[in-house]
């Protein structure tokens, strides 16, 4: 867990400002849930290894002692969605979009790019089993991806329907698709040999090998057609597939979307589409998402279908980094104009020259304390503040001001009524700097 | 704990927007702390009502079953900020300006305005005793309460160091300070009565009458130099508080700023000037704050001078809602435009036209399945989406699309070409819904 100081945070908003104008763009609405649920909220949601994960809040008051816990932090935004919609269905639209930007809370091991508490952009559709959903999810995150520099991105899909008519052609028993599928998700990591050793460990008895080989099947729709053969569930995902792939070629995400037989996704709650967006500088993904039919239901019982997707803010960030792809104006420093203070003055001349400035726009610091000129000029540089505004005895009996700026080294004495005109002198130079 | 849908989202995002706004006009610079910090950074700063409301997480992985504690949640955002600028210092400059709008959590019971999550808009100033620090702090909140349209709040002000001359001049011993103010911070719940009894169950023997009387010894600063006498650390306090009033008449805090000897503030970390806001249609107060030079030496050893200020959101959205303070504008809908779909036409071509309006900045929302045109118009109305599109082989054909305005009732064809007009007339009416 970290702190984030000015500089970092300024990337961060500057990273969600854009995200937020993509959703909203696509007519997605903000929500906001709690951070603490219920813990049966939680459990059994996330699959064996998510389960480990949730950080589990002690029962305040009487019951501290026995150490019994009642809530938990959210370990990601779309249970809590699912939960939402359940409770508050009838104030919702029947086709509900919405986004959502805040934390989430991991009790992993942090590696690059991740951390024990990180923040997830997410995106979803409530109501509708229409392909539409999955390809206006894609074009949505494709647009932000590609707003904020990206070129490089691939989103991949693959259908959870489809894998598990691989897995029944392979000889996996349907009840040991989850355990096969955690497995095959760490292809990545541990590698073909790895991936056989977990099948084993895992109760899988069927021929191993001809597991991978279904999952070496060909790269193709066409091919996996073959493959699955008169398995309809299977057939009818690969239309699914199909069809978004038809649909997203009138879309932003037309050259960024490719089918991947080998992705699985983690979670357990995926029920149709399964999507993950990779760029080649990073070994995990910046984003992923899925449909999601049945999650709602386990908490009011009705059907709802849904589907979305995820970002993670703080891998975006990584890469963003690296690759330089931030704006200057983004690293630029807090204040436009340091107000200074003399010894033997009225402070309260300083704090009613802000007050001007301010009014026109401007931010202002004052320098707190009575101090030698050079000491408030060397410290408006260390904060890259451009001017610095001198309000001497001079001065006001002038009815000027005398403004130094801080890059070339010049001061100047602007009347004080034409000081609001500084402002556009400020947003000029601002856009100059962006790229 | 509540989950914000998005009309609630939109007021609180509003709300945060000017906070933000005029806290950078003041030359604050944004800072995030994680929710999680280590149970040791918390115990101990609270006093011994807040240490009660801390809540408590369990430690992850093998020690779960012990009932174990190593991490709490955040419960207010100055110690975080202390515990951050004894950390940070290095990179940090000497006056730190910060601001910080993140949610906090106590285990305390709900009430009208008060939640177990809630926001805290917090503004602080490290590395300076001088009083122009309290005199902007008081200044920046005025600005942004009078930016949100409150006209009638106060600022109540006074000082630690003169209660702590007033208790001594009442006969109460020094080490028994805190639990005096602990009893007379509940002067408005449980009245005069309530007071003398808590200070007597607090093992303070003085006389309670006496006690009371130096909180009833005058409503002026002069008044209480008289009665202090010449205890020099109360005299200074008074100076003190002479000097923000004598800086505040150069700033926007001036008509609001009350001195208050009856304040007491029940947080056990300030040492200085404290502070707080109230309206007349709310019991509680809508923020608070003061300076804290002990806080950060806690964790540094260094004795480094702070001051704050906090401003409650939830306390502020429940007053502007009550009062219907917010602009029309605020609680419009989502999306600007729906886009129909038709059974048997290629859903694409309605992607393709949502893309057009978005590339133009309009917010488009697509009617995810084919269905009768009266029920996506029915749709749109609900979900107060002011115009709906409608692309059928007609209008491809003639190459328009018909532009439905769900308020007049009113369909009109417009050339493709000229639909990023449309997001003109969307600002327009925008501008207009604006006071």
């Amino acid at each position: 867990m970290r702190d984030f100081l000015p500089p970092d945070v300024r990337r961060r908003e500057y990273v969600i400002a854009i995200v937020e104008e993509t959703y909203r763009r696509y007519g997605f609405q903000p929500l906001e849930t709690p951070a603490l649920e219920n813990i049966e909220t939680l459990t059994g949601k996330y699959g064996e290894e998510g389960n480990k994960l949730i950080f589990k809040v002690l029962r305040r008051g009487e019951h501290e002692s026995s150490g019994e816990t009642d809530l938990a932090l959210r370990y990601d935004l779309t249970v809590p969605l699912a939960r939402v919609v359940a409770e508050h269905r009838g104030k919702l639209p029947r086709f509900f979009k919405r986004y959502q930007i805040q934390p989430v809370w991991r009790a992993d091991r942090p590696a690059r790019g991740r951390f024990r508490e990180f923040y997830q952009c997410d995106v979803d559709a409530i109501g509708s089993r229409s392909m539409m959903v999955e390809t206006e999810l894609c074009s949505a995150v494709a647009d932000v991806l590609q707003r904020l520099g990206f070129r490089d991105f691939v989103i991949r899909i693959n259908h959870r329907r489809l894998l598990a008519g691989l897995l029944d052609a392979a000889g996996v028993a349907s009840d040991l698709h989850g355990q096969a599928l955690v497995a095959l998700d760490k292809m990545d990591k541990i590698g073909a040999g790895g991936v056989l050793r977990e099948l084993q460990e895992r109760g899988i008895t069927a021929d191993g090998q001809r597991v991978l080989a279904a999952f070496g099947a060909g790269t193709t729709l066409q091919s996996m057609r073959e493959f699955v053969g008169d398995r309809q569930e299977a057939q009818g995902a690969i239309a699914e597939l199909e069809l978004i792939f038809s649909l997203a070629s009138a879309t932003s995400a037309r050259t960024h979307l490719r089918f991947d037989v080998t992705l699985a996704r983690g979670l357990s709650y995926y029920t149709g589409a399964i999507m993950e967006i990779n760029v080649p500088d990073l070994a995990g993904s910046l984003g992923g998402g899925g449909r999601y039919d049945g999650l709602i239901g386990m908490f009011c019982g009705e059907n709802i279908p849904a589907c979305g997707f995820s970002l993670g803010l703080e891998r975006i960030l990584v890469v963003m980094g690296e690759r330089g792809m931030f704006p200057a104006g983004v690293d630029a420093g807090g204040a436009d104009v340091l107000v200074t203070q003399f010894e033997g003055e009225d402070p309260a001349e300083a704090l009613r020259l802000a007050g001007e400035l301010r009014q026109a726009g401007l931010r202002v610091e004052v320098y707190p304390e009575p101090d030698k000129l050079g000491k408030q000029f060397k410290y408006a540089s260390a904060a890259a503040i451009a001017r610095v505004a001198v309000l001497g005895a001079d001065e006001r009996a002038r009815g000027v001001v005398t403004i130094k700026d801080m890059r070339s080294g010049q001061q100047q004495p602007i009347p004080r009524a034409e000081l609001p005109a500084l402002r556009q002198a400020v947003l000029r130079e601002a856009s100059e700097v962006e790229p």
